[in-house]
């Protein structure tokens, strides 16, 4: 696969079949993860991968409820069910389907990884810069060896015990919890706003004339439904 | 150029040519950059570039400034100049030669990239998750099509007054100052960790056997040379 087309290409996947992700699979995403720059070439980068081991059971069990949980309040505060939300040809529907059945088969996931970051200073706004880069490249890797994946912050509201099951030291954030596996169905394009919104030069809000989409290129607005209580936010 | 080969042969590129990067790369390489996911596909990166721009002038002699104290300081800090620094032929010495002769040409880099990040709440840990994907993309896309470049933090020190210039709104935090151009010399290979380093599996410092990196991958330590002030903390 074409860097730029795999770059072009790389979207969200919440859906996977059966098929198991062999071992040569992740040693391929995760040494590509690894090549990913980060500050100092420091490294601090550590992926703890949830197959079938005794505390990974545990792990995913904790994980999907805690999956379960977020959705369900996003679901409800969002309003996916309102508005567009009754049609259920909407891009909005179609959303809360796809994170209903991801939330749903949670437990059934092939692999999680969780991303973590050892810290050599306290927490930073700017520190995920040495992590979310090795994220972006393991998706990617994904993608070019035929996988999918999407990165979720789903630990948070149980990082706490996570921590606890899995033996992550105290001041090692979890960073990003990705599931990985083989897509199941058909996704659609990647979905981005215009670049002129996006990139400006000489100045904020300054357009750059220059930076048009290639023909072809699918949009959508960013972030939650519009009239959601996320959105006005 | 193939997916995982961009992968694994992107490197932080510092040194660059006079030759100018053309609109069209430009457009090529933040459109790969808004390819990224982010949280609830809000998209909140923003990309500020600057060239020959008159705000764009001011700015970087801002960061260049910055730039280059910043390296004095680590410089002397991380005792380049000390131990195996002493001899031109180290790592070390090579390191130290890129980054000085990186921070005098500061000035003279082709295009600087602000990656931007619009904040639907307040700073997090976290928040990195949805700029710094777009970075590594931009990164990945710019060895697609021959530029280089480097993700830096130089910015830090003077992020007020570039945002005083800019017109940066005060809660908009610049998350990565990255230089791009056209690749001068040559250049080495990607060095990491092992991977059995950075990967377990089932649970914190547990082995992943499976987590080899290929034939012919070639390694390095973590971050500041040993023995500096950085490698201790």
């Amino acid at each position: 696969m074409d860097l730029l087309d795999g770059i072009a290409t790389t979207r969200s996947i919440r859906r996977y079949t059966a098929a198991p992700v062999t071992d040569d699979q992740l040693a391929t995403v995760l040494w590509a993860a690894s090549r990913a720059p980060s500050g100092s070439n420091r490294q601090p980068f550590r992926f703890v991968v949830l197959r079938d081991g005794p505390r990974a059971a545990v792990a995913r069990r904790l994980l999907g409820d805690a999956a379960r949980a977020f959705w369900a309040a996003k679901r409800s505060a969002d309003g996916y069910d309102r508005g567009s939300g009754a049609d259920e040809r909407s891009a909005k529907a179609r959303m809360a389907r796809t994170m209903q059945d991801y939330v749903d088969h949670f437990d059934d996931v092939p692999v999680v990884v969780l991303a973590c970051l050892v810290r050599h200073r306290g927490a930073d706004p700017l520190e995920g810069g040495s992590v979310y880069p090795a994220c972006q490249n393991l998706l990617l890797a994904a993608r070019a060896i035929g996988l999918g994946g999407v990165m979720t912050q789903v630990h948070l509201p149980v990082a706490g015990e996570l921590a606890a099951v899995l033996g992550i030291p105290p001041d090692v954030p979890i960073h990003a919890t990705i599931t990985l596996g083989h897509p199941a169905g058909s996704h659609g394009p990647v979905r981005r706003r215009p670049l002129a919104e996006l990139v400006y030069e000489d100045g904020w809000g300054e357009p750059a004339p220059w930076a048009r989409d290639p023909a072809g290129t699918r949009f959508t607005q960013a972030g939650p439904p519009p009239g959601s209580r996320a959105a006005e936010r």
